[in-house]
C-alpha cells in the first residue's frame, strides 16, 4: 500500500495544549494534488478490564468535560512520556480502582480516530486482582465513582448503547471473548 | 451523577479548521477548584458493517495521515451538516464500497474519545446489499481499495492486531455478536 501514501510539504503548529498538539500539514496525495490535513497529536493511552473472581468488572462513571456527559469506563488515562502502556495501565487501575493485579494480558491497540488523531489506546485485561495497598489518590482534576458490573451485564450494556465509550465497549466485547475461548492473562 | 458536572467558566476558540475545531475552556469543579479543558469539537461519523451474503464484509484499506499508516476499515465518514446517521452511512457506503443495503440495523453510538473530544460514531449493520447502479465517486483527497473479508476472519484480525481502527473493532465485534444472537436489519 506504499503507493497509497500522503507526501508532507509543509506542516504549521496551530496549537499546543497540556494534553493535545494540533498540526495542519499541506501533504501531496498519491496522484499529485494537494490538500490539508488537521492532524490532533496525543501521547497515548492505556485502558484496563480488571475482572475480579467473580467475573465482574471494575468500571468508573465520570463526567467528560468534552463529550458534555457521565459516562461508565473503564479505568484508562494517558501515557506519561517515556511510560509503557502496560505501566501506565498498571498505575490508572490502582490509581482509579485502588486495585493491583497479578496477570495481564494485552487486548489490542486502537487508533480512536485515525481520520484526525494518531492518538493510540493499549487495552489490557487484567486478572488476579488485589486491594492497593497505599491507594493513590485519583488526578487532581478527576472526579469518579467506582462500581463493579459483572462482565456479561457490560456486554448486554454495549450492544443496548448503556455504554458510550468506544475503549469501554471494545475491551468489554474482547474481554468476553477472551473468557469464552479460554485465554487467559500471565504474570508479567 | 449531576453533583459531578463540570461548569464552564469561560471559553475560547484555538484553531477552526475544515474537520475539526479546538477549544480551551475554563471550568469550575465540582469541588469549587478550577481547571482547563482542551476539547477538540467534531460534527460525528457513521459506519457501516456491510455485510453480504457469504456473511463477507466490505472493509476499505486507506492510508490515514494523522496516523501515519494505512489501516483497514469499515466505510465510514464525516456527517454533513443536518445529514442524519443512518443517510451518511448509505451514503459512505455507496461512495466508498458502491452498493445500497435494503436492510439497516443500528449497532450503537460511541464517543471515540471523551477525554478530550465530543466525537461520536454512529455503527450500522447492513445486509441485503447490492451493488449500486451509477457508483458515485469519492472524496477529491481520498484514495483507498476495497475488499470483501469472512466476518469471522475480521473477528480473529481484531483479537490478533490487524485490525488497528477503533470503530472497526467494535463494529466487527458488535455484528459477530449481533449474528450470533439472530438480530437482523429491518428495512429502514
Amino acid at each position: 500500500m506504499e503507493e497509497l501514501r500522503e507526501r508532507t510539504l509543509a506542516s504549521s503548529t496551530v496549537f499546543e495544549g497540556r494534553i493535545i498538539k494540533v498540526k495542519v500539514d499541506r501533504v501531496a496525495l498519491p496522484d499529485g494534488r494537494e490538500s490539508d490535513r488537521e492532524v490532533v497529536l496525543h501521547g497515548g493511552a492505556a485502558a484496563v478490564v480488571a475482572l475480579d473472581d467473580d467475573r465482574r468488572v471494575f468500571v468508573v462513571e465520570q463526567y467528560r468535560y468534552a463529550a458534555g456527559e457521565t459516562i461508565l469506563e473503564i479505568p484508562a488515562g494517558k501515557l506519561d512520556p517515556g511510560e509503557s502502556p502496560l505501566a501506565c495501565a498498571e498505575r490508572e487501575l490502582e490509581e482509579e480502582a485502588g486495585v493491583r493485579a497479578r496477570s495481564w494480558l494485552p487486548l489490542g491497540a486502537f487508533l480512536t480516530s485515525p481520520g484526525f488523531s494518531n492518538e493510540v489506546v493499549h487495552i489490557f485485561l487484567a486478572t488476579g486482582l488485589e486491594r492497593a495497598a497505599g491507594c493513590r489518590p485519583p488526578d487532581d482534576d478527576e472526579s469518579l465513582t467506582v462500581r463493579r458490573i459483572p462482565l456479561q451485564s457490560l456486554k448486554r450494556m454495549v450492544a443496548s448503547g448503556l455504554v458510550r465509550d468506544a475503549k469501554t465497549a471494545t475491551g468489554i466485547l474482547l474481554a468476553a471473548d477472551a473468557m469464552e475461548t479460554g485465554k487467559r492473562g500471565a504474570p508479567v
